[in-house]
Protein backbone atom coordinates (compact mmCIF):
# COMPACT_ATOMS: atom_id res chain seq x y z
CA UNK A 1 0.00 0.00 0.00
CA UNK A 2 0.88 3.58 -0.66
CA UNK A 3 0.83 5.30 2.78
CA UNK A 4 1.64 8.87 4.24
CA UNK A 5 3.71 8.41 7.77
CA UNK A 6 3.69 12.21 9.61
CA UNK A 7 5.82 11.97 13.34
CA UNK A 8 8.19 9.60 11.35
CA UNK A 9 11.27 11.30 13.02
CA UNK A 10 9.87 10.76 16.41
CA UNK A 11 10.70 7.16 18.47
CA UNK A 12 7.54 5.07 17.50
CA UNK A 13 7.71 6.56 14.23
CA UNK A 14 11.50 5.67 13.55
CA UNK A 15 11.13 1.98 14.63
CA UNK A 16 7.40 1.95 12.49
CA UNK A 17 9.28 3.22 9.44
CA UNK A 18 11.64 0.86 9.56
CA UNK A 19 9.00 -2.01 9.51
CA UNK A 20 6.45 -0.41 7.47
CA UNK A 21 9.23 -0.06 4.68
CA UNK A 22 9.55 -3.53 4.33
CA UNK A 23 6.39 -3.90 2.94
CA UNK A 24 4.45 -0.97 2.23
CA UNK A 25 5.40 2.20 -0.25
CA UNK A 26 5.82 4.77 2.50
CA UNK A 27 5.51 8.67 1.58
CA UNK A 28 6.57 11.43 5.19
CA UNK A 29 4.82 14.47 5.70
CA UNK A 30 7.41 16.40 7.75
CA UNK A 31 8.76 20.14 8.43
CA UNK A 32 12.18 19.69 7.00
CA UNK A 33 14.46 18.50 3.93
CA UNK A 34 16.53 17.33 6.47
CA UNK A 35 13.99 14.50 7.62
CA UNK A 36 13.63 12.74 3.85
CA UNK A 37 16.89 12.94 3.73
CA UNK A 38 17.79 10.96 7.10
CA UNK A 39 14.79 8.69 6.10
CA UNK A 40 15.77 8.47 2.67
CA UNK A 41 11.65 8.33 1.37
CA UNK A 42 10.02 10.12 -0.51
CA UNK A 43 7.02 12.47 0.88
CA UNK A 44 5.98 16.55 1.11
CA UNK A 45 7.16 19.39 3.07
CA UNK A 46 4.39 20.98 5.12
CA UNK A 47 3.10 23.92 4.65
CA UNK A 48 -0.39 25.55 5.20
CA UNK A 49 -1.08 24.88 1.53
CA UNK A 50 -3.75 22.33 2.16
CA UNK A 51 -4.23 21.70 -1.63
CA UNK A 52 -0.65 21.57 -2.51
CA UNK A 53 -1.13 18.75 -0.19
CA UNK A 54 -4.28 17.43 -2.11
CA UNK A 55 -1.99 17.20 -4.96
CA UNK A 56 0.70 15.14 -3.54
CA UNK A 57 -1.49 12.75 -1.87
CA UNK A 58 -4.02 12.28 -5.39
CA UNK A 59 -0.36 12.03 -7.65
CA UNK A 60 0.84 9.58 -5.51
CA UNK A 61 -2.58 7.34 -5.10
CA UNK A 62 -1.89 7.69 -1.06
CA UNK A 63 -4.39 4.85 0.18
CA UNK A 64 -3.28 5.29 3.84
CA UNK A 65 -2.67 7.91 6.50
CA UNK A 66 -0.75 6.98 10.09
CA UNK A 67 -0.73 10.03 11.91
CA UNK A 68 2.06 9.91 14.76
CA UNK A 69 3.15 13.83 14.39
CA UNK A 70 2.06 15.35 17.67
CA UNK A 71 3.25 17.97 20.39
CA UNK A 72 3.51 15.96 23.54
CA UNK A 73 3.66 18.36 26.56
CA UNK A 74 3.27 16.64 30.23
CA UNK A 75 2.48 20.28 31.51
CA UNK A 76 1.90 23.54 29.11
CA UNK A 77 2.90 27.08 29.83
CA UNK A 78 0.11 29.75 28.11
CA UNK A 79 2.65 30.48 25.53
CA UNK A 80 2.40 26.86 24.16
CA UNK A 81 -0.91 26.88 23.54
CA UNK A 82 -1.23 28.14 20.15
CA UNK A 83 1.52 25.13 18.89
CA UNK A 84 -0.27 22.84 20.94
CA UNK A 85 -3.30 23.34 19.17
CA UNK A 86 -1.64 24.02 15.40
CA UNK A 87 0.62 20.85 16.14
CA UNK A 88 -2.45 18.45 17.43
CA UNK A 89 -5.70 19.91 16.25
CA UNK A 90 -4.99 21.66 13.03
CA UNK A 91 -2.23 19.55 11.25
CA UNK A 92 -4.45 16.59 11.99
CA UNK A 93 -7.26 18.30 10.27
CA UNK A 94 -5.29 19.88 7.17
CA UNK A 95 -4.27 16.09 6.09
CA UNK A 96 -7.93 14.87 6.79
CA UNK A 97 -9.08 17.53 4.54
CA UNK A 98 -6.32 17.35 1.61
CA UNK A 99 -7.01 13.31 2.08
CA UNK A 100 -10.36 13.85 1.54
CA UNK A 101 -10.09 16.18 -1.81
CA UNK A 102 -7.79 14.01 -2.88
CA UNK A 103 -10.33 10.90 -3.11
CA UNK A 104 -7.64 8.20 -2.81
CA UNK A 105 -7.71 7.50 1.07
CA UNK A 106 -9.57 4.78 2.27
CA UNK A 107 -8.40 4.99 6.09
CA UNK A 108 -6.63 7.17 8.55
CA UNK A 109 -4.71 5.75 11.66
CA UNK A 110 -4.92 8.33 14.44
CA UNK A 111 -2.88 8.03 17.39
CA UNK A 112 -3.68 9.12 20.74
CA UNK A 113 -3.02 8.55 24.60
CA UNK A 114 -4.47 6.49 27.39
CA UNK A 115 -4.32 10.08 28.84
CA UNK A 116 -7.40 11.45 27.27
CA UNK A 117 -9.01 9.31 30.05
CA UNK A 118 -7.80 10.27 33.42
CA UNK A 119 -10.35 8.42 34.94
CA UNK A 120 -10.01 4.69 35.50
CA UNK A 121 -13.69 3.36 35.54
CA UNK A 122 -15.91 3.44 31.87
CA UNK A 123 -14.88 5.43 28.65
CA UNK A 124 -15.67 8.76 29.88
CA UNK A 125 -12.89 11.97 28.54
CA UNK A 126 -11.20 13.11 31.35
CA UNK A 127 -8.17 14.78 29.76
CA UNK A 128 -5.19 14.39 32.64
CA UNK A 129 -3.21 17.59 30.53
CA UNK A 130 -4.16 19.92 28.17
CA UNK A 131 -2.06 17.71 25.25
CA UNK A 132 -4.24 15.04 25.77
CA UNK A 133 -7.40 17.48 25.72
CA UNK A 134 -6.06 18.68 22.15
CA UNK A 135 -6.00 14.85 21.09
CA UNK A 136 -10.04 14.35 21.85
CA UNK A 137 -10.29 17.89 20.06
CA UNK A 138 -9.10 16.22 16.93
CA UNK A 139 -11.06 13.07 17.28
CA UNK A 140 -14.21 15.29 16.92
CA UNK A 141 -12.93 17.15 14.10
CA UNK A 142 -12.35 14.23 12.53
CA UNK A 143 -15.77 12.84 12.95
CA UNK A 144 -16.46 15.73 10.15
CA UNK A 145 -14.73 14.07 7.85
CA UNK A 146 -15.71 10.52 8.71
CA UNK A 147 -19.37 11.75 8.03
CA UNK A 148 -18.17 13.93 4.70
CA UNK A 149 -16.03 10.89 3.13
CA UNK A 150 -15.48 7.73 2.75
CA UNK A 151 -12.12 7.70 4.84
CA UNK A 152 -11.89 5.07 7.58
CA UNK A 153 -11.17 6.79 11.10
CA UNK A 154 -9.63 4.84 14.22
CA UNK A 155 -7.86 6.08 17.26
CA UNK A 156 -5.21 3.82 18.63
CA UNK A 157 -4.31 4.98 21.81
CA UNK A 158 -0.95 4.29 23.66
CA UNK A 159 0.28 3.49 26.70
CA UNK A 160 3.82 4.55 27.73
CA UNK A 161 6.46 3.36 25.56
CA UNK A 162 10.22 2.53 25.49
CA UNK A 163 13.04 1.13 23.39
CA UNK A 164 16.07 1.76 21.76
CA UNK A 165 17.24 4.97 20.45
CA UNK A 166 14.58 6.84 22.53
CA UNK A 167 15.33 10.40 22.57
CA UNK A 168 12.79 11.32 24.99
CA UNK A 169 13.39 12.04 28.67
CA UNK A 170 11.18 9.03 29.90
CA UNK A 171 11.86 6.92 32.73
CA UNK A 172 13.98 4.19 31.89
CA UNK A 173 16.28 6.15 30.27
CA UNK A 174 16.48 8.11 33.56
CA UNK A 175 17.43 4.91 35.38
CA UNK A 176 19.85 4.12 32.38
CA UNK A 177 21.56 7.03 32.96
CA UNK A 178 21.57 7.41 36.72
CA UNK A 179 22.62 3.56 37.07
CA UNK A 180 25.71 4.94 35.02
CA UNK A 181 26.66 7.94 36.74
CA UNK A 182 25.46 6.96 40.04
CA UNK A 183 23.63 10.37 40.73
CA UNK A 184 20.65 11.04 43.15
CA UNK A 185 17.81 10.44 41.38
CA UNK A 186 14.70 12.68 43.70
CA UNK A 187 11.20 10.92 42.89
CA UNK A 188 7.66 10.89 44.10
CA UNK A 189 6.80 8.09 46.46
CA UNK A 190 6.42 5.97 43.49
CA UNK A 191 3.29 4.18 43.92
CA UNK A 192 1.55 5.67 40.45
CA UNK A 193 0.72 2.43 38.68
CA UNK A 194 2.71 2.13 35.01
CA UNK A 195 1.39 0.82 31.88
CA UNK A 196 4.58 0.30 29.64
CA UNK A 197 5.32 -1.21 26.21
CA UNK A 198 8.40 -2.21 24.08
CA UNK A 199 8.76 -0.43 21.20
CA UNK A 200 8.45 -3.81 18.92
CA UNK A 201 4.92 -4.69 19.91
CA UNK A 202 3.61 -1.01 19.81
CA UNK A 203 4.82 -1.51 15.81
CA UNK A 204 2.96 -5.05 16.00
CA UNK A 205 -0.17 -3.29 17.23
CA UNK A 206 0.00 -0.39 14.45
CA UNK A 207 1.02 -3.25 11.37
CA UNK A 208 -2.15 -4.80 13.00
CA UNK A 209 -4.80 -1.91 12.91
CA UNK A 210 -3.48 -1.11 9.54
CA UNK A 211 -4.38 -4.16 8.21
CA UNK A 212 -8.06 -4.20 9.61
CA UNK A 213 -8.62 -0.62 8.49
CA UNK A 214 -7.39 -1.79 5.02
CA UNK A 215 -9.66 -4.89 4.86
CA UNK A 216 -13.41 -3.89 4.97
CA UNK A 217 -13.93 -5.89 8.59
CA UNK A 218 -15.80 -3.48 11.36
CA UNK A 219 -13.87 -1.54 13.10
CA UNK A 220 -14.31 0.45 16.34
CA UNK A 221 -14.00 3.82 16.71
CA UNK A 222 -10.87 3.68 19.06
CA UNK A 223 -8.69 1.11 20.30
CA UNK A 224 -5.62 0.75 22.97
CA UNK A 225 -2.26 -1.26 23.30
CA UNK A 226 -1.96 -2.09 27.01
CA UNK A 227 0.57 -4.30 28.68
CA UNK A 228 -2.13 -5.08 30.18
CA UNK A 229 0.71 -5.65 33.57
CA UNK A 230 0.36 -2.27 35.31
CA UNK A 231 3.41 -1.72 37.74
CA UNK A 232 4.48 0.54 40.31
CA UNK A 233 7.04 3.11 39.44
CA UNK A 234 8.33 1.48 42.59
CA UNK A 235 8.56 -1.92 41.48
CA UNK A 236 9.54 -0.95 38.19
CA UNK A 237 12.98 0.55 39.85
CA UNK A 238 13.77 -2.65 41.36
CA UNK A 239 13.03 -4.58 38.00
CA UNK A 240 15.90 -2.71 36.32
CA UNK A 241 17.98 -2.86 38.86
CA UNK A 242 17.49 -6.80 38.82
CA UNK A 243 18.06 -6.78 35.29
CA UNK A 244 20.81 -4.41 34.82
CA UNK A 245 22.62 -5.81 37.88
CA UNK A 246 23.02 -2.41 39.35
CA UNK A 247 21.83 -0.03 42.29
CA UNK A 248 19.84 3.19 41.46
CA UNK A 249 20.37 5.83 43.91
CA UNK A 250 16.53 7.10 44.24
CA UNK A 251 15.49 9.02 47.00
CA UNK A 252 11.33 8.43 46.47
CA UNK A 253 9.29 10.68 48.52
CA UNK A 254 11.07 14.01 47.81
CA UNK A 255 9.19 15.23 45.51
CA UNK A 256 5.43 15.05 45.18
CA UNK A 257 3.62 13.72 42.78
CA UNK A 258 2.67 15.92 39.80
CA UNK A 259 -0.69 17.60 40.29
CA UNK A 260 -3.23 14.84 38.15
CA UNK A 261 -0.56 12.51 38.30
CA UNK A 262 -1.82 9.62 37.33
CA UNK A 263 -2.08 6.90 39.60
CA UNK A 264 -3.82 4.47 38.10
CA UNK A 265 -3.71 3.82 33.78
CA UNK A 266 -6.70 4.00 31.92
CA UNK A 267 -7.52 0.15 30.55
CA UNK A 268 -9.48 0.66 27.63
CA UNK A 269 -10.70 -1.73 24.57
CA UNK A 270 -7.50 -3.61 24.02
CA UNK A 271 -7.03 -3.71 20.40
CA UNK A 272 -8.04 -7.61 19.42
CA UNK A 273 -5.81 -10.09 18.40
CA UNK A 274 -3.12 -8.33 19.44
CA UNK A 275 -0.75 -8.83 22.25
CA UNK A 276 2.61 -7.51 24.10
CA UNK A 277 5.15 -10.37 23.31
CA UNK A 278 8.24 -8.80 25.02
CA UNK A 279 7.89 -9.19 28.75
CA UNK A 280 9.36 -5.72 30.66
CA UNK A 281 12.25 -8.01 31.30
CA UNK A 282 12.92 -9.25 27.72
CA UNK A 283 12.23 -5.03 27.16
CA UNK A 284 14.70 -3.90 29.40
CA UNK A 285 17.28 -6.44 28.47
CA UNK A 286 16.66 -5.35 24.80
CA UNK A 287 16.50 -1.65 25.71
CA UNK A 288 20.14 -2.25 27.79
CA UNK A 289 21.68 -3.83 25.30
CA UNK A 290 21.01 -1.37 22.25
CA UNK B 1 -21.10 41.18 38.07
CA UNK B 2 -17.33 42.05 36.08
CA UNK B 3 -17.97 40.09 32.93
CA UNK B 4 -15.83 40.04 29.76
CA UNK B 5 -17.53 39.65 26.20
CA UNK B 6 -16.21 38.11 23.14
CA UNK B 7 -18.07 38.66 19.70
CA UNK B 8 -19.25 42.11 21.28
CA UNK B 9 -19.81 43.65 17.84
CA UNK B 10 -21.57 40.48 16.11
CA UNK B 11 -25.31 40.02 15.98
CA UNK B 12 -26.34 38.73 18.99
CA UNK B 13 -23.48 40.30 20.91
CA UNK B 14 -24.60 43.91 19.82
CA UNK B 15 -27.88 43.07 21.39
CA UNK B 16 -26.48 41.69 24.26
CA UNK B 17 -24.39 44.12 25.40
CA UNK B 18 -27.43 46.61 24.96
CA UNK B 19 -28.81 44.74 27.44
CA UNK B 20 -26.09 43.85 30.11
CA UNK B 21 -24.88 47.14 30.22
CA UNK B 22 -28.00 48.05 31.87
CA UNK B 23 -26.57 46.30 34.91
CA UNK B 24 -23.32 44.44 34.31
CA UNK B 25 -19.84 46.35 34.09
CA UNK B 26 -18.97 44.83 30.98
CA UNK B 27 -15.52 44.20 29.25
CA UNK B 28 -15.01 43.41 25.76
CA UNK B 29 -12.06 41.12 23.75
CA UNK B 30 -12.24 42.24 20.72
CA UNK B 31 -9.26 42.71 17.96
CA UNK B 32 -9.49 46.45 17.14
CA UNK B 33 -9.49 49.50 18.90
CA UNK B 34 -12.62 50.76 16.50
CA UNK B 35 -14.84 48.04 18.63
CA UNK B 36 -13.94 49.69 21.47
CA UNK B 37 -14.39 52.74 21.11
CA UNK B 38 -17.76 51.91 18.60
CA UNK B 39 -19.62 50.36 21.81
CA UNK B 40 -18.13 52.99 24.35
CA UNK B 41 -16.93 50.09 26.95
CA UNK B 42 -13.44 48.91 28.41
CA UNK B 43 -11.66 46.11 27.08
CA UNK B 44 -8.44 44.78 26.17
CA UNK B 45 -7.49 44.32 22.50
CA UNK B 46 -6.35 40.16 22.08
CA UNK B 47 -2.32 39.51 20.87
CA UNK B 48 -1.07 35.85 21.18
CA UNK B 49 -0.05 36.68 25.21
CA UNK B 50 -2.24 34.88 27.16
CA UNK B 51 -0.17 36.40 30.42
CA UNK B 52 -1.49 39.82 29.40
CA UNK B 53 -4.95 38.50 29.22
CA UNK B 54 -4.72 36.73 32.26
CA UNK B 55 -3.52 40.14 34.18
CA UNK B 56 -5.99 41.88 32.18
CA UNK B 57 -8.52 39.96 34.07
CA UNK B 58 -6.97 40.12 37.52
CA UNK B 59 -6.66 43.51 37.51
CA UNK B 60 -10.79 44.34 36.45
CA UNK B 61 -11.56 41.07 38.85
CA UNK B 62 -13.72 39.77 36.11
CA UNK B 63 -16.29 37.01 37.43
CA UNK B 64 -17.49 35.97 34.31
CA UNK B 65 -17.02 35.61 30.57
CA UNK B 66 -19.56 35.60 28.07
CA UNK B 67 -17.61 34.18 24.77
CA UNK B 68 -19.72 34.40 21.57
CA UNK B 69 -16.80 35.05 19.16
CA UNK B 70 -16.73 32.74 16.39
CA UNK B 71 -16.01 32.20 12.80
CA UNK B 72 -18.96 31.12 11.06
CA UNK B 73 -18.94 29.30 7.83
CA UNK B 74 -21.50 27.50 6.49
CA UNK B 75 -19.27 25.66 4.45
CA UNK B 76 -15.63 25.96 4.17
CA UNK B 77 -12.23 26.15 1.52
CA UNK B 78 -9.44 24.31 2.22
CA UNK B 79 -7.09 27.68 3.17
CA UNK B 80 -10.43 28.75 5.75
CA UNK B 81 -9.04 25.51 7.84
CA UNK B 82 -6.37 27.37 9.98
CA UNK B 83 -8.30 30.52 10.93
CA UNK B 84 -11.23 28.25 11.46
CA UNK B 85 -9.42 26.53 14.32
CA UNK B 86 -7.61 29.87 15.54
CA UNK B 87 -10.97 31.28 15.97
CA UNK B 88 -13.15 28.47 17.45
CA UNK B 89 -10.42 26.53 19.18
CA UNK B 90 -7.54 28.61 20.13
CA UNK B 91 -9.13 31.95 21.14
CA UNK B 92 -11.48 30.41 23.50
CA UNK B 93 -8.62 27.87 25.08
CA UNK B 94 -6.60 31.42 25.32
CA UNK B 95 -9.53 32.78 26.85
CA UNK B 96 -10.23 29.79 29.67
CA UNK B 97 -6.23 29.48 30.10
CA UNK B 98 -6.26 33.28 31.12
CA UNK B 99 -9.57 33.03 33.45
CA UNK B 100 -7.66 30.08 34.98
CA UNK B 101 -4.71 31.69 35.54
CA UNK B 102 -6.64 35.03 36.80
CA UNK B 103 -8.13 33.19 39.49
CA UNK B 104 -11.36 35.52 39.06
CA UNK B 105 -13.44 34.34 36.98
CA UNK B 106 -16.34 31.82 38.25
CA UNK B 107 -18.20 31.10 34.62
CA UNK B 108 -17.56 31.00 31.56
CA UNK B 109 -20.72 30.82 29.00
CA UNK B 110 -19.85 29.40 25.54
CA UNK B 111 -21.86 29.67 22.59
CA UNK B 112 -22.65 26.39 20.86
CA UNK B 113 -24.86 26.27 17.59
CA UNK B 114 -27.84 23.32 17.07
CA UNK B 115 -25.54 22.09 13.98
CA UNK B 116 -23.24 20.42 16.38
CA UNK B 117 -26.10 17.32 16.29
CA UNK B 118 -26.91 17.06 12.80
CA UNK B 119 -28.83 13.76 14.11
CA UNK B 120 -32.56 14.25 15.13
CA UNK B 121 -32.68 11.55 17.52
CA UNK B 122 -30.35 11.76 20.96
CA UNK B 123 -27.51 14.02 21.72
CA UNK B 124 -24.98 12.45 19.74
CA UNK B 125 -22.46 14.72 18.65
CA UNK B 126 -22.36 14.67 14.46
CA UNK B 127 -21.21 17.98 12.83
CA UNK B 128 -23.09 19.45 10.22
CA UNK B 129 -20.28 21.23 8.66
CA UNK B 130 -16.58 21.83 9.99
CA UNK B 131 -17.74 25.14 12.06
CA UNK B 132 -20.10 22.78 14.18
CA UNK B 133 -16.96 20.45 14.34
CA UNK B 134 -14.57 23.03 15.53
CA UNK B 135 -17.15 24.11 18.59
CA UNK B 136 -16.87 20.61 19.54
CA UNK B 137 -13.64 20.74 19.66
CA UNK B 138 -13.40 23.68 21.54
CA UNK B 139 -16.20 22.31 24.19
CA UNK B 140 -13.11 18.78 24.84
CA UNK B 141 -10.41 21.50 25.42
CA UNK B 142 -12.69 23.29 27.70
CA UNK B 143 -13.11 20.05 29.51
CA UNK B 144 -9.61 20.15 30.95
CA UNK B 145 -10.20 23.49 32.65
CA UNK B 146 -13.66 22.53 34.19
CA UNK B 147 -11.70 19.74 35.60
CA UNK B 148 -8.51 21.67 37.08
CA UNK B 149 -10.14 24.88 37.91
CA UNK B 150 -12.92 26.33 39.55
CA UNK B 151 -14.61 27.62 36.62
CA UNK B 152 -18.31 26.81 35.75
CA UNK B 153 -18.70 25.83 31.77
CA UNK B 154 -21.67 25.90 30.05
CA UNK B 155 -22.63 25.93 26.65
CA UNK B 156 -25.49 27.83 24.86
CA UNK B 157 -26.72 25.99 21.46
CA UNK B 158 -28.45 28.61 19.44
CA UNK B 159 -30.59 27.97 16.31
CA UNK B 160 -31.54 30.53 13.73
CA UNK B 161 -31.83 34.15 14.92
CA UNK B 162 -33.01 36.86 13.76
CA UNK B 163 -33.69 40.92 14.37
CA UNK B 164 -32.80 44.46 13.84
CA UNK B 165 -29.52 45.63 12.54
CA UNK B 166 -28.70 42.03 11.59
CA UNK B 167 -25.42 42.58 8.64
CA UNK B 168 -25.52 38.55 8.13
CA UNK B 169 -27.15 37.15 4.97
CA UNK B 170 -29.58 35.69 6.64
CA UNK B 171 -32.99 34.31 5.11
CA UNK B 172 -35.54 36.91 6.76
CA UNK B 173 -33.18 39.38 5.13
CA UNK B 174 -33.02 38.14 1.72
CA UNK B 175 -36.94 37.96 1.85
CA UNK B 176 -36.56 41.73 3.01
CA UNK B 177 -34.58 42.93 0.34
CA UNK B 178 -36.03 40.80 -2.52
CA UNK B 179 -39.91 42.08 -1.37
CA UNK B 180 -38.29 45.32 -2.03
CA UNK B 181 -36.07 44.83 -5.41
CA UNK B 182 -38.78 42.32 -7.12
CA UNK B 183 -35.68 40.31 -7.74
CA UNK B 184 -36.37 36.71 -8.64
CA UNK B 185 -35.11 34.25 -5.56
CA UNK B 186 -33.55 31.16 -6.81
CA UNK B 187 -34.22 28.44 -3.73
CA UNK B 188 -34.12 24.83 -2.99
CA UNK B 189 -37.49 22.75 -2.79
CA UNK B 190 -38.20 24.66 0.71
CA UNK B 191 -39.29 21.50 2.90
CA UNK B 192 -36.47 21.83 5.10
CA UNK B 193 -37.66 22.77 8.74
CA UNK B 194 -35.81 26.06 10.62
CA UNK B 195 -35.47 27.00 14.16
CA UNK B 196 -35.44 30.77 14.19
CA UNK B 197 -36.17 32.98 17.30
CA UNK B 198 -36.23 36.61 17.65
CA UNK B 199 -33.16 38.75 19.31
CA UNK B 200 -34.62 39.75 22.24
CA UNK B 201 -35.18 35.96 23.08
CA UNK B 202 -32.03 35.26 22.75
CA UNK B 203 -30.68 37.83 25.10
CA UNK B 204 -33.46 36.28 27.12
CA UNK B 205 -31.89 32.96 27.25
CA UNK B 206 -28.31 34.67 27.88
CA UNK B 207 -29.09 36.56 30.64
CA UNK B 208 -31.46 33.98 32.40
CA UNK B 209 -28.18 31.22 31.92
CA UNK B 210 -25.71 33.96 33.17
CA UNK B 211 -27.95 34.47 36.28
CA UNK B 212 -27.52 30.79 37.05
CA UNK B 213 -23.79 30.54 36.05
CA UNK B 214 -23.35 32.85 38.63
CA UNK B 215 -25.84 31.31 41.45
CA UNK B 216 -24.95 27.70 43.34
CA UNK B 217 -27.55 26.22 41.17
CA UNK B 218 -26.81 23.11 39.75
CA UNK B 219 -26.50 23.67 35.52
CA UNK B 220 -26.18 20.74 32.87
CA UNK B 221 -23.29 21.03 30.43
CA UNK B 222 -25.26 22.51 27.66
CA UNK B 223 -28.55 23.96 27.00
CA UNK B 224 -30.29 25.27 23.63
CA UNK B 225 -32.29 27.83 22.84
CA UNK B 226 -35.31 27.01 20.54
CA UNK B 227 -38.75 28.45 19.56
CA UNK B 228 -40.20 25.17 19.46
CA UNK B 229 -41.99 25.42 16.49
CA UNK B 230 -40.15 24.28 13.97
CA UNK B 231 -41.64 25.80 10.73
CA UNK B 232 -40.62 24.92 6.65
CA UNK B 233 -38.82 27.30 4.89
CA UNK B 234 -41.95 27.38 2.44
CA UNK B 235 -44.23 28.03 5.00
CA UNK B 236 -42.11 31.54 6.35
CA UNK B 237 -42.15 32.64 3.16
CA UNK B 238 -45.70 32.73 2.96
CA UNK B 239 -45.87 34.07 6.75
CA UNK B 240 -43.30 36.84 5.56
CA UNK B 241 -45.53 37.56 2.78
CA UNK B 242 -48.88 37.82 5.09
CA UNK B 243 -46.63 40.20 7.47
CA UNK B 244 -44.75 42.35 5.08
CA UNK B 245 -48.09 42.39 2.92
CA UNK B 246 -45.87 41.59 -0.17
CA UNK B 247 -45.34 38.95 -2.88
CA UNK B 248 -41.82 37.06 -2.73
CA UNK B 249 -40.62 36.75 -6.27
CA UNK B 250 -39.73 32.31 -5.60
CA UNK B 251 -38.56 29.79 -7.78
CA UNK B 252 -38.81 27.28 -5.72
CA UNK B 253 -36.66 24.06 -6.46
CA UNK B 254 -34.43 26.16 -8.62
CA UNK B 255 -31.43 24.76 -6.39
CA UNK B 256 -30.86 21.48 -4.88
CA UNK B 257 -30.88 21.11 -1.25
CA UNK B 258 -26.94 21.78 0.47
CA UNK B 259 -25.13 19.07 1.10
CA UNK B 260 -25.80 17.95 4.55
CA UNK B 261 -28.61 20.53 4.33
CA UNK B 262 -30.40 20.10 7.71
CA UNK B 263 -33.90 18.67 6.91
CA UNK B 264 -34.98 18.61 10.43
CA UNK B 265 -33.37 20.48 13.28
CA UNK B 266 -32.11 19.03 16.55
CA UNK B 267 -34.25 19.48 19.58
CA UNK B 268 -32.11 19.81 22.70
CA UNK B 269 -32.23 20.41 26.27
CA UNK B 270 -33.92 23.54 26.61
CA UNK B 271 -32.58 25.87 28.71
CA UNK B 272 -34.80 25.65 32.25
CA UNK B 273 -37.97 28.51 32.84
CA UNK B 274 -36.76 30.19 29.56
CA UNK B 275 -39.20 30.32 27.09
CA UNK B 276 -39.55 32.63 23.16
CA UNK B 277 -42.36 35.36 24.28
CA UNK B 278 -41.86 36.76 20.44
CA UNK B 279 -43.84 35.05 18.13
CA UNK B 280 -42.77 34.50 14.46
CA UNK B 281 -45.48 37.08 13.35
CA UNK B 282 -44.55 39.53 16.10
CA UNK B 283 -40.60 39.16 15.39
CA UNK B 284 -41.14 39.81 11.61
CA UNK B 285 -43.42 42.44 12.07
CA UNK B 286 -40.52 44.00 14.85
CA UNK B 287 -37.58 42.84 12.17
CA UNK B 288 -39.68 44.74 9.64
CA UNK B 289 -40.42 48.00 11.06
CA UNK B 290 -36.92 48.37 13.05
Amino acid sequence: MNILITGATGFVGRHLVNEFRKVHSLHILCRSEKSLEELNLPGFLMTDDIYALAAYIKENNIEGVVHLASLYLASHTADQIKDLILSNVFLGTAILEAASRAGTVRWFLNTGSIWQNYMVEGNAYNPVNLYAATKQSFIDIAKYYVETSKIRFCTLKLCDTYGPDDTRKKILKLFKDCSESGELLKMSPGNQLLDILYISDVVDGFRQLVDMLASDDEIEEQYVLSSENQISLKKLASVFEEVSQTKLNIEWGARNYREREVMVPWKGPVLKNWKAKISLREGIELFLHS
